[in-house]
């Protein structure tokens, strides 16, 4: 694991009592272990995440998956383009309306790459809490999830 | 509050097992609510955590704001650019190697207004849980962060 660091306490910060403050700075952590996980293969967490969702999956659209996500179209956009650039996904008319996303041959090898490297990351991490607290943190942060689905980035 | 969308159920989504993903969506959802409490003073998230951490340490660095807020060099210029440009904060040459940020009075005004804000963000999130979930969502979150306090963003 890595080294703790803690360069608080230089000064003050009163956010530290906040919810809202909290979370985003354990969410940066996370990501920020999560993005070195998979710095080897390339790609960011939103293309691996949307690249899993197609692959659990199979045909369906662009849209579907943002919405999944809760990422926005504009924002769909690049990650798509990128994992088609990469080969590891394919699209094809599905009907007058939308595309059918498929994984390629390759984006299946790489998916079972990327789940072993998500799985080493989210092991680091739960690994820090017993098993109360863990379901704890699995039954509220749901709750706090359902408040807004839509519009997050 | 506002009404809950799930939109999730469409597609399959096994990342919904995962706490970093977990994380990561709710927190999305705090700021983005966040950023919408925050919006009628045209300022965004971390322009007020900035904000506020001057405001609890008169004289300090631009350096130890992003140090206690885990923002990167590069990212804490434009955020303390925007906040002098908006006469919300002053800096003056401290010493030979750095500028002493300090609160004008109209960021004063301000403060006061963003942190009623924040606080009306932050009761509408907390209001969902009893006692104890909040008070182990305050225990664990920090073990979470304290992993790595560096170069989240």
């Amino acid at each position: 694991m890595l080294p703790p660091l803690s360069p608080s306490g230089l000064l003050a910060n009163s956010l530290d009592r906040l919810l809202g403050y909290q979370l985003r700075r354990a969410s940066a952590v996370m990501m920020a272990d999560l993005a070195r996980e998979l710095a080897d293969i390339e790609l960011r967490p939103a293309e691996v995440t949307a690249l899993l969702v197609v692959a659990e999956n199979p045909g369906c659209s662009q849209t579907e998956v943002g919405q999944v996500l809760g990422i926005k179209r504009a924002n769909m956009v690049p990650i798509v383009s990128r994992l088609m650039d990469r080969g590891l996904i394919d699209r094809e008319r599905a009907d007058g309306r939308s595309h059918a996303l498929r994984l390629t041959d390759t984006g299946a090898a790489v998916v079972a790459d990327a789940k072993a490297r998500i799985e080493r990351h989210e092991q680091r991490f739960s690994h820090l809490f017993d098993a109360d607290t863990l379901a704890a943190l699995h039954a509220a942060l749901p709750v706090i999830r359902a408040q807004r689905e839509d519009a997050e980035g």
